[in-house]
């Protein structure tokens, strides 16, 4: 914030104070444009001058932000570190994963178009780039004949394999096509990439809070999880990792460095390499779900944690969806040195993808519409994440925390010790509302105080009111 | 056989001849419809008595057949006991599955189009219904949503699942759709069947030769496998299954009882009860792979083993891989009381099915365009594996033995004795021709004088070329 010294006209003052009102009453909302200056000074009956001075002065004071060409939009509350959520406590031991009996009950409650979807982290309809997708469906069915129904056998398709290799210059990464593997999506990459370098009994670090799918998966593969904190900003405690690795025989370890489910936050490029390095000195193979690293708020997309290994230490994997639509099922996995035992593995498995789902995907990232689909998407779910963040701070009872997600589309919030997010979850169920509770994210079935918030719909009347009923049921545990 | 009694038409006899040659010289095949009597007797400028005398005294003497309203047809070679395969000695004690190297080499060579399709069990294109598929993939995309490119969660598209309970009543399997859960393949179901009734270091009884999927299946959840012989005719030998229970801590079996892969043959309803009864004897879970169910050459389905079992002891598992197209990758699974443990190992493992894949398989099993369909691919595979076993019997060295398939399009071959199928493969690859070798088929990496070929072409000139080359090659070793 710039120090103010000027003296301030009060017409300005008047008129900052009147659109800080529509802000505070949430006809504007964090993320969202605002009137333009002309259209200010039309409506409001004041000059130009007047309206840029108003829009400066509200600048100076942290509550707009102008942007090059675009106007000025309401800028999301400074983040002060007490309202991000707490480290978890590391656990001293490998574990074996608890799971909650709840959670079918929550997936299934996710896809029910009359229940509040604040559970599943998936787009809304409206973000999905249907009609482009629809059209590249109608061609790739006219132009390939009868091979479009043959299987696609694994490593997958080479004009498909061509464009992720292509994609992945973005994220630092650079492979032929040949090192590339085509899943069914992200699970399936990291099932083939835990498979291919463990076996039941060993043990595997994971994040702590971390997707509950990975920590399904690890139990089901008959792993021990070694949990290591979660930082709200930064991601994964880099000093914990090394601790983790120095004290306990660790196989492999499961990371989202970029916009981590749940906690949003990314591993700063310096730390990255740390854990490479930490990763070759313990001979600690690193598996990473980098299936949210399109999807970033900020100017640009993060490097891949692999983009640091020179010495076959990391497994990428990813997805396309979550950037283009779930339903397609088309991810990829670089299994580097594993690349037969990966292949193999995926004959014996799931064996081969959707083969038009390949296809239409290799279309759609060939034919470049696939960047503006994405600047677009970025800019929605940064909004609706800003949004629901302010609304659940604004709403819920003292003590809350929320993190403040870099990309991705969720939130984690943490609710003060003795909190029962399990409690809350099936109550707010019973209202219409989903949401996923703490203890799913936990191997150790801790973190009861928190819950995870998707942003993957816009915060409209319905969902506003939910954030409401939420906040009561909250505070009615407090 | 007719016996026959009275004196024969000198005339019948030389026409007989004439047809009875150009059958043996391969211009019309096991399975082939002959010319008309109208066309034979403008053609060869005889009577159309003597035509149908001719046809008769073929008919009497095994080598032609009628039928009803559609004229003559060549009737398969009878079959000899001594030609087909030999029973594969049990293996007394429960193994850890050996896998042999070069599976990946015979599964790479599988989709290039200038090797001869002998080794991938996979339907032609010209099999496929392509205009049909494609015609619905149009509609589907014009009519539905944004919601085909969202997840479709276990338990998949409940429009899909009320089709598949819907077809399985032909099976004689009765269900609900809300029983049925939408897996990608049937190795998907089958993988999420053994994970929901074993844990590492379990046995299960697996049938010896079967599908090296299913074994690498085995071996990749760390299982042990007790081989029970399949016989060519009859299926699994019931006996030696009851060994097995009796002797061994089996804890599932996982069976293929219609149109066996490789072997082709049918286990009878009296031994399917049998089986059942032995299940339940046992409290054995029994794992029904019937992938190939739809594709009997006979007038009707058999029976699913999962028809004959009112206690909850049989899984079923299916796809429309086979029978509509590999690459839709749509299976399903009726898991009985394991129903929440499957569903949950879905969301674990592979999570959701490519949605746009289960709304055509929906709307084409709706439609009905399906049992034309499923007619027409039935005649074509019954004559396609006649052809391609009577040109092995013709051509192969003395002593070569080749399943009589009554589904499915695959031939199991035995040959005598100390012949290496794995260099025979390996050689014919040199020709660029593709068999799968008997070892892949032995959890004890046995069978290694036996090999499968693939039925899924049809008998043309390259192929035809190709079967005289790999009986060079077989001759050569023995």
């Amino acid at each position: 914030m710039k120090q103010v010294t000027h003296s301030i006209d009060p017409k300005y003052q008047q008129i900052a104070g009147k659109v800080e009102e529509l802000i505070s009453v949430g006809t504007f909302r964090a993320g969202d444009r605002l009137p333009s200056v002309r259209a200010l000074s039309r409506d409001w009956r004041v000059s130009v001058t007047t309206a840029v001075g108003a829009y400066s002065l509200l600048e100076d004071r942290g509550v707009v932000e102008a942007r090059n060409r675009s106007g000025y939009f309401v800028r999301p509350k400074v983040i002060t570190p007490d309202r991000l959520p707490r480290k978890n406590p590391a656990k001293g031991a490998p574990v074996d994963i608890s799971s909650a009996g709840i959670t079918e009950l929550i997936m299934d409650s996710t896809s029910s178009p009359d229940v509040v979807p604040f559970g599943a982290a998936v787009p809304c309809d409206d973000i999905l780039p249907t009609s482009k997708l629809m059209s590249i469906y109608h061609s790739v069915v006219r132009s390939e004949g009868a091979s479009m129904f043959q299987y696609s056998m694994p490593p997958g398709l080479k004009e498909l394999r061509i464009e992720i290799a292509k994609r992945l210059l973005e994220a630092g990464i650079g492979v032929s096509p040949e090192e590339v593997i085509v899943s069914s999506g992200a699970m399936d990459a990291v099932l083939l990439a835990v498979k291919s370098t463990c076996e039941a009994g060993d043990v595997v670090a994971v994040e702590s809070p971390t997707y509950f799918g990975i920590l399904n998966l690890v139990k089901e593969l008959g792993l021990k999880a070694i949990e290591v904190p979660v930082l709200a900003e930064g991601g994964v405690c880099v000093e914990a990792l090394a601790e983790a690795f120095e004290n306990h025989p660790v196989k492999a370890c499961i990371l989202q460095p970029n916009f981590h489910n749940p906690m949003g936050s990314v591993i700063p490029n310096d730390q990255k390499r740390r854990i490479v390095q930490l990763a070759e000195k313990y001979q600690v193979t690193i598996i990473e779900d980098d299936l949210y690293g399109d999807l970033y708020f900020g100017p640009k997309r993060p490097p891949a944690l692999k983009a640091f290994d020179t010495d076959d230490l990391v497994i990428h994997c990813g997805s396309y969806s979550k950037a283009l639509a779930p339903g397609l099922r088309v991810g990829w996995i670089l299994p580097g040195s594993r690349y037969h035992r990966v292949k193999n593995l995926k004959y014996a498995t799931s064996l081969a993808n959707a083969s038009v789902s390949e296809m239409v995907v290799a279309a759609f990232l060939k034919t470049g519409g696939v960047d503006r689909h994405l600047r677009r998407t970025r800019q929605v779910l940064a909004r609706q994440n800003l949004q629901i963040r302010e609304a659940i701070l604004r709403e819920f009872p003292e003590g809350t925390r929320v993190s403040s997600p870099e990309g991705g589309f969720v939130l984690w919030c943490e609710m003060p010790d003795g909190f029962d997010s399990e409690k809350f979850s099936i109550d707010a169920l019973k209202r219409k509302i989903s949401i996923v509770p703490g203890t799913l994210f936990s191997a150790s079935r801790g973190l009861r105080n928190s819950f995870r918030i998707s942003c993957g719909s816009p915060l409209d009347d319905r969902s506003q009111r939910a954030i409401g009923i939420l906040a009561r049921l909250a505070a009615s545990q407090l």
